[in-house]
């Protein structure tokens, strides 16, 4: 994946606490390889709700056109997001405890009228991946280069099949 | 129970929806029956998150010492009240979907910092009694009214324990 | 919420089973309520798998942004869909078996690289809202419609503690 | 967080086994800090009950508040001690079998008339904030106390966001 | 399955409320059935532990040689009882909410050195069979008469294979 | 589905309880929509496990090619004719119980050695299936009744399209 | 625990796989320090069911007087030897795969007719100790020593505060 | 296990990822050990759907009569494969996440009319098994070879009850 241009599209990632910053960093990675500008934060829904909250609306008028939430437990962070926009919000629930069902359920779980965008369990590339699917709705240029991303995906799976066929002397019998 | 005069210490209910009265409302009852006053609400955590916060802020000027948080699904009404305030909040989960399972563990499963005190999956009393229980740390009288009710509830119990024997004409075979 | 000009961004529906209509319609009725163009179909990921892939691609040079796919117990219909197109897709997981949780993990588990935008198990009025929503990312005056609405959501919940103070004589015991 | 004078309001800790004590610390050390005067035993359900029973009613007469009970497994401490009282008891599950969900169901899903005030599996800390805020409610220089301890993890919060602004060298792509 | 002579061996049944009577009931129809005397009681683990405590005691004084012990929920009955005893203690776990886990999980999970057999949710037929193949132990007779019930349920089995055969116009297609 | 001359292989279903009939039904008659000899029985392996046994030595001696085994809650029955059979077993979990998932991992989780092919809970049609498809293997005029009936099914599933395109004035809004 | 003269009791431990003795032996120590004589063996519900069925009924001959069955997985070893007796029969779950659920499930969820004692998840010390409690219905020496071994778990668990008080400069704060 | 010629029934085993490759690999081995004719391949539902259903086609008409797929999270491979063909598919789930609970229910919940006959989570030795079993079906060799494996396992589990015996010095205490 080579570096592009920034686009105008902004992604805007927060986090409930610095110690998710590795879990999170797929997603980051993703979006930056997809030439989309992007920042990222550490706030929380429970110890720095206004925060939260001045920072949606600060986003929104400063052109952050989707958000990408990661948290753990009772993972309120998209949901608070949530609440203060009715752009896209992504829920990257993160599997600290309970196996990740806390983290799942408190994400996925929105009631009608505010929706959340729930990836896997520490799904942070797929949270990436999908807030670039969003924007390449406005960005045809960016659209594209999801699509060259899953063509080069496609074509790693086939060549890792190349490799089981060697790698253990051929899989016939 | 006897109604008694409304205490000092004040309680306030929110719930999430209108469609939450009946299984919000034993926490009321038992608050009034012990002579607590409380109020209640509705109010949402992502629909109106903006008077969760006004309100929670407002409320403890006036007086409101701790606060029942009632909701179902990903269940976040406790936590958002609890990010406002750091007088206690008692959260109580609705068995809407999954179970109850979802509206357990987003209730329960507080970051360090922002502790939410989580009563079972549709335990309304013991929300109220909780409460009471709290506010009685406090208010002697109230602490008093709230034994009187474990001894009458004991009372009950063993009033069953006779019907049982009565009832099928005795225990022994 | 009044009907609108259908506008140019347009949403294709799938489900797995003709039974399953009434819990997707209000997906359908959302979108239509926003003035989105909306189409739906019931194909299958396993009794009708070309017809699935056939139809996504059709439907992208047809003009259609993204999907909304619902499917029950093994719910591939949403991972179906998302493995042949790079445009959003919303999976809806319905709650047919096992309380939900087969379809909800078979749907938001998704590997990287392929994500399916997960929204509550039978959450159908959230898929529709949350389609809206990316769709606004290109369509300012649909986002505004969004808005609207949740603006109308929160006069709503407004006017449900109202009714609550009233109905029962009011919350102050 | 600086020592403190202690203060009338007293909790006693209980735990099912002294290979519980380091999980269980951190609710004895979130309490002296707030200077609040703390005890803890180690007593079980289950080996030694009528030292539960005998230790509960004692406390109480000896100026005991209320109580924090932590347990795993078939965890029925709180559940005993809260038996024996109608102060607050707060019950803390402990995550040695089953993820933690034994523990935690055993904990909080009470029966009427007898509730157990529960925090998250493994949520030390916050057990020993939700008792300080409780015995705030009486004292309202140790709810000054905690309302401090909140700003200092807002203020965390806050830094933790600027090193991660400056640890990758800003989060802007 | 005949009415016989109540034997030595004597058993007491305990519920947590006079509302689990119908559940219990087969338990209790079982052992009077093979000719076990039996008693049952409502006594509560949370309402009424002197109670318990008390009870078990003098039970075992007066010849009581085990005990069942049926509750849902949180289910500490069992263990409670447990803890007063070293006769062998039948948990029942009733299937009130979250599915039967809770009280499932509450009941089995028991810490080492005090055991609750525990047999299925909602299985209180079993129970009271258990019950009675323990004293068989010490009761030829009365294992005998367990031998003869499983050769009744055989023979029941078998000429259900038979209706089946006949039902259905037979079961070769 | 018309009915055909009964092929050589045949197929036992065998069932725990004869109340188990109307859950398995649907695996005989799609057996017999198949053309392929069927025959069931009433057997336990907790109840009968001698007449398990006899009855899966002896029908293999009588030209029985494969077995679907249907039972609730701790399922052994599967394993039990799997432990007594090196032909191929069908799993079937029956939903009794804690929402299926007793039935389902008792069947599902089998040791090395000792495979049974799992259906989903409930899944009578696709236990049926799976054995016409099995039998299929040493039988070209079965499997193509089976892609025959898959054809159908297609087809079915495309006309259900057709009725929601009309049922509802069109899927396009 | 002294060692004491093997009383007349006898009791069978059978585990799945010869991997399974470090989870069971503690079940074999605690009966040996009671003086209850065990044996035990490897043997498979699933791979050599006969041996399970002519073991149980020689083991009965022979004075086997009950059972310990230990597995993982679909364990069905617990309900194939109760299947073969009428003697009261122990279920050890083993926590292998699926977190010890599948096991618990295939152990306890047994039907009516066919009783196993459940203990905990990899619960060996119960297993012996219930084993003990049940065989004493017939000997109360053996009773008496598992009174004595409650009353030194007893004081062990009051010298574990003792160690607590002093281990960290006692819990007074 | 010797090795054996290959005979005219072909297996193909497919897997979702390359690092599946050792939980597979134990089919694989099994399959050759019977002297099953087996390859195996990479690929994905989601990454390569058209791969997915190109190879199926072409695999069927090359002889291949069985399908093993292998595959973890929202496990879609297995059926996927069924979605293109109606010989047996058996599905292999793979404990990547969620304790496996994903992989299974993504499995084993299929639809009427596709099944997929589904073994124990990373139950990679009984795949291949159950694929043999069922190619057995069509060749009496090869089912004579799966009945002598059981036969050589039987002989190990009884041995390895011998070992029980030696190892610590004999069973009986």
């Amino acid at each position: 994946m080579m570096m592009m241009m920034t686009t105008a599209g902004r992604v805007a990632i927060v986090m409930g606490s610095l110690s998710d910053r590795s879990l999170v960093e797929p997603a980051h990675k993703t979006l930056t390889e997809l030439g989309v500008g992007v920042e990222w934060h550490v706030m929380s829904a429970h110890r720095t709700p206004e925060r939260v909250a001045a920072f949606v609306r600060g986003a929104e008028a400063a052109g952050i056109r989707l958000f990408i939430a990661a948290a753990g437990g009772a993972a309120h962070l998209a949901g608070a997001v949530a609440a203060h926009t009715t752009r896209p919000v992504i829920g990257l629930p993160l599997g600290r405890s309970l196996g990740g069902l806390d983290s799942l359920y408190a994400t996925v779980q929105m009631p009608p009228g505010v929706p959340v965008a729930t990836v896997a369990v520490d799904g942070a590339i797929n949270a990436g991946l999908l807030a670039a699917q969003m924007l390449g709705l406005a960005d045809e240029a960016l659209a594209e280069r999801v699509r060259a991303r899953r063509v080069a995906d496609q074509k790693k799976a086939e060549e890792a099949d190349g490799e089981l066929q060697k790698g253990l002397g051929g899989g016939k019998a």
